[in-house]
Order: structure tokens, then sequence, then C-alpha cells
């Protein structure tokens, strides 16, 4: 196995991308005595490969919050060739990691990393889904868990419009938690709203990166266009101002989901990684 | 209001159109100290009319086994005067039933029966739906619920061929568990296997009616078949003997799901009560 570039002698870097039901953790990162998703994967990983003192090196793509869902997260780490031989002659694949995790996660694939490849910083976009049942939406028990519900009816193509525009780049205050230090300047590629055949409204965003809280901060606004209670000229003014506001809520996660991750060109990973590490390393980015 | 032909004087026949998540129940039917969908509805009916000595003389179409699901399942009940009198000025909705009841069952429809209609015996088909997952399906925790997970990889084309060669009127009493004087003969309509984009494997079963553990029996007889356990000629002979056999599983109820129910026109719901009274009114119909 060759040794991606930048990395220490005898590591080996994998790529794993997973999917989860957020419903039941407390969110990704692991926090002691709690159930988080990163806390399963490193309980799985320690079966494998025994107890590492770093938690394999492991970095997440979007460090998601709590209850929050993923359909598509990458997460890397790095494999020392002690923990490699603990390996034997069964491969890391997939389906032995799937084997050792609860029915909420899913290894959807796990890959050697190509030279330069970080989960986190080598990332060009991040895209989520939130889904969202109005009264016109046909009652389903079987997605209670996967949308928030509304009791008054939205109207979509306001909601549409109200997305188209705040697609740019600037400064994401209005939407954000305030941290120190740290820029709330995004660039967000797509905002859309459709309504699905079965009647769930399908708020589709993708970003360079999103600050804490901005899906569903921009989700509460959006809802709020929806019922009519906030216009799209006033909506035009607080994101201007860039600074946090009562007019719309932070929703509830429920319908939140990290359903893809950009990566670039092989060649463009380690030039992404260093342009990324520089802008936000001690930026939180979890949603 | 009308009252509907054949019921007694005073009575107020509704129709009620419901979709649940039958995870964590242990059934449809009503038993004490277990959690049920016709206990839960019960107590919020019970709510809205007071007390009822007979349980609102609710009937359902399909008596869902534990752990199996329902899209779209159908009950009526009958309201008397001074039940109806509790009611006030508030109409009976569909949310407000929906407000009394528990995140996992879902009131879709409320509507004063046709004369004649019986939710059961006026029923003339039941459409069920099975989803697995084999190894060529990506891994989707949020689907975990509603799919039957299998470790090998299964030929849906060999299935679907399986599945079509017992559509048909005949006695599927190698698929259904036993019992006195109950006629295991069914008219088969549709039973279509295919494998949907996100690799799923779903199975389509359309009948009059389905006898006790049919359409589980059958969804185990299909997977012999996708795994290459069991060939279509051996199915055909196991058919015909129309007894029980070890040559596959009552599956797990996971993967199921009540997604329909077919009734006649409104002419012509009491003649095919009638009909289905006399033909199966001591029999066992839960899936």
């Amino acid at each position: 196995m060759s040794t991606p570039a930048g990395l220490p002698g005898g590591l080996t870097r994998f790529r794993i991308n997973l999917a989860y039901d957020g419903t039941d953790f407390v969110g990704w990162a692991k926090q002691p005595g709690l159930r988080t998703v990163q806390g399963e994967l490193l309980s799985a990983l320690n079966t494998i490969f025994g107890p590492s003192t770093d938690d394999f090196g492991m970095r997440v793509a979007g460090r998601t919050d709590a209850g929050v869902h993923a359909g598509f997260q990458v997460c890397h780490i790095d494999i020392t060739e002690d923990q490699l031989v603990r390996l034997g002659r069964a491969p890391f694949s997939a389906s032995r990691l799937d084997g050792l995790l609860p029915e909420d996660v899913a290894i959807i694939e796990i890959l050697e990393a190509p030279n330069g490849f970080d989960a986190r910083f080598s990332a060009t976009g991040r895209t989520y889904h939130f889904g969202i049942a109005d009264p016109a939406c046909k009652p389903d028990p079987k997605q209670a868990r996967y949308v928030l519900s509304v009791s008054r009816q939205l109207d979509e193509t306001l909601m549409d419009a109200a997305g188209k525009s705040l697609v740019g780049l600037r400064d994401f205050g209005a939407f954000c938690k305030p941290r120190q230090s740290a820029t709330t300047i995004r660039e967000l590629r797509e905002l859309s709203v459709l309504r699905e055949q079965d009647g769930r409204i399908l708020v589709t965003l993708s970003a360079d990166a999103f600050c804490h809280n901005m899906v569903r901060s921009i989700v509460g606004a959006l809802i709020a266009v929806g019922e009519g209670k906030l216009s799209i000229a006033e909506l035009g003014e607080i994101t201007q101002a860039a600074k946090r506001t009562s007019r719309f809520k932070v929703v509830d996660p429920r319908g939140l989901s990290l359903d893809d991750v950009q990566y670039p060109e092989d060649d463009q990973l380690a030039a992404q990684a260093e342009k990324a590490r520089n802008l936000r390393s001690d930026e939180d980015i979890s949603v």
C-alpha cells in the first residue's frame, strides 16, 4: 500500500463513506457517556484494529448536530502498520465494519484514500436536504422521523423564490451562531424548494461549507416566508444586516440530512486541503 | 346525516383511512396491556366521543400482525346519536383525531360511510408491499425499519418469474397457517418483484384477501428462489400439494406494509359485504 503524501511514514489513510439515522444520537462528535455516531464508529474500529490513542486520527466532512441524519457522510482514518497487522487476512471491508455497527449506522464504502485526501479539508462542497410536511402532505408515519411537521400550509413557490435570493457568496451572519475569529462568509451555490409527489416539501442546499445552525436557520426563514409572515424584501434586509434576528427560528433538526460531499479530482486534493485548512481550521463546522 | 342501510337507527358509520409504522406495535388488534394500533385509536376515540361498550363497532380491512406497517389501511366505526352530541360544534375531522394519536399512527381521511359500506366485508382486494435489501442494495439506515435485510444476493428476475407462477385462484394451503373450517382458497391477482433504483427489491402482492402469514410465507419462498435454493418447478409442486413445508420460512414482518384496500362502486358495497360475510366470517384474516 502506498503512503499518501503528507502522512507520517507507515500510516495508511482510509476514506469511509457512511449513512446514519440521527434520531437516537446526540450528534456526530464523540462525547463521554453519550451515544454519538463517532463513538459507535470508534468502538467498532477498536474491535478491528485494537485500541488507538488518537481515535485513529478520524476527521469528518460534516460534523452533524444532535438529531441530524446523513444519507452520505465521509470521514477518514489513519491506520498504523501495527494496526494493519491486526487485520490478518480478512480485508478491512465495508461489510465487516458494518457488521459491528448498530442498525442506525451503515457503511456504504471503504476506500484507500488517494494522496492528499482529507475528508474535511479536501471537501469543496456539502449538500443538505431538509424535508417538511405541511397540511397539504399525505400523512406518512414512516417519514415522521425524517420530516419536520408544520401546522400551517406553506407556499413552496414563494419559499423557492426566497431561497434563490440567498444564493451567492455573502456574509451569512444572520443565520449563524457567532464565534470569535471565525468568518461567517460562505458561498451558497444552490437553494431550491420543491413539493414532491407525496406532498412533502424538499429544501436542497449546497455550499462550500455551512456554519453552525446555518441550514436550520435558513429553513426557519423560508418557513416564515412560506407562511406569509416574512416577505422576500424583509428577508433581503435581514440577510444584508448579517445579524441574528428573532423574525424566524432555528428549526428542529428532524428534517435535516447531509446527503452529499463533493471533492475535487485527485490531483487537486492536497491543494484544496491546504486552502481550507488555512481558512477554517479553528471554526465550528457542525450543522 | 343519513343512516346507512342495514345500520340500527341512530347510528352513523364513519370510514377512517389511516397509516402506521408497525415497528413498535404488537399488531392491529386490541390486547389488554399491550400497545396496539386499535388500542391507540380506541383511546383517541374515547376522548372525542366518550366511552363505548362495543369499541364503536370498529372493523378493519386488514388485521395486521405485530411489526407489519400500513401506508393505507381502512376501518369503520358506528357512532350513536348521543356520542355525536359530544362532538359539539367541532367536526369529527382527520386532524382532530390525528392530534390525539402518537407519531407512529396517522389519520389520512375520515369520511361518512356510504350505505352498505363495511371496511372489512365490502373490500374486494388488498395490496401489500414487501421490501428486501440484499448486498446489491445501497445501505440506508432510514429504511432499516421498513426492509428485511438478507445477506445473500438475490436474483430478482427469477423471483419475479416464480411470483407470476403463483398468480391465480388456487388453494394457498402451502403458505397459510391451517385453521379449522376456514378455506385457504384465495385469488392472487398480482405478484411482481422488481429492483428499485436504490437497489431495494420490492415485492407487490394483490389478492381478494390473504390468509394468516400468507404474504410472509410467499415472500420466504420467493427469497429461497432468489437465493437459488428452490427452483420454480419445486415451488410449483409445493403449491400444488397445498401443505405447509420446511423448504422456506415465514419471514420477519419488518418489510411488510398494507398499502391499498380496494372497494367496489357504492351501489355494490352491500352486496359485496353480504358475499364476503358468508364466505369468511369465521376466518382469521390477520396477515
